[in-house]
This record gives structure tokens, C-alpha cells and sequence, in this order.
């Protein structure tokens, strides 16, 4: 079973990768860039049947940091 | 317009950063994850009317290393 985790900045979270690159695109002269926010993502196989409760487990210990990350979890 | 940029390594590069994390889970107790691949994802706020061409320009001149990365551009 493949998952796809995607782990992006809570708003409100400083995010100064994100504003390193909307410099560089602006200094590349690409305008308009109002906002750009950075995040992971994480391909995994997993034995299927898997459940719900393990995955969200591998997110909070390992995947993400729940105090300033969301996560959502995607099936493919 | 708000975009989301996907960005993974090609199959057949060797992702460390992936690996480490599938023997963290078997260290954590999380048995049958087979597979993991780290990717980095991009939301971007531009504006409206930005062409195909400019964001697949800014791919290719900063947000992905198209030797050894896909990319994806979703809008949202």
C-alpha cells in the first residue's frame, strides 16, 4: 500500500525557507510572487492493512512536528 | 492563484534521506514500511494570470533539479 504524507508549516509559523526562495524568485525577475510556503513529503510502502491508528502514530513520532506542522495523510 | 509544487526525486537516485527514515519506523517498532522516498512540496501564491511557461520556468531555474528531480504543479 502506498501513502503519500504531506507535512506543511502551520500558518502563523515563521517560515524562512519559504522566504529565502520568494526572494530568489523575485531576484530571478519572476513578479508576482506574493507568498511562498516550504514543506516535506514522504512516499511510503507500507504492508497493506496498515491501519489508520499506526500511520497517524508514524506521523507524531517520527514524520512531523505537531506543534508547528500539520500532516495529512494521502492514499495512492 | 495558489499553486502547489511537488517535487521528488527520480526513480533509480539514491535518496538517503528516505532510507534513514524507514529504519528510524523499524527502530520505532513500525514493521512493514517497505519503502521511503523524501520530497519537498512548494505552495506559491502568485498572480493571477501567471502562464504555464513562467512557473515551469521557475521550476527548472530554482525549485527542482530536473537532473535528478520530477516536479509537479498542481493548482489549488
Amino acid at each position: 500500500m502506498k501513502l503519500r504524507i504531506v507535512v506543511t508549516l502551520k500558518n502563523g509559523v515563521l517560515d524562512p525557507q519559504g522566504k529565502a526562495i520568494q526572494h530568489a524568485l523575485g531576484s530571478l525577475g519572476f513578479d508576482g510572487v506574493s507568498d511562498v510556503r516550504a514543506g516535506k513529503i514522504f512516499e511510503l510502502t507500507v504492508a497493506d492493512g496498515t491501519s489508520d491508528e499506526a500511520i497517524d502514530e508514524m506521523c507524531h513520532k517520527l514524520l512531523a512536528n505537531t506543534v508547528i506542522e500539520n500532516y495529512r495523510v494521502e492514499r495512492i
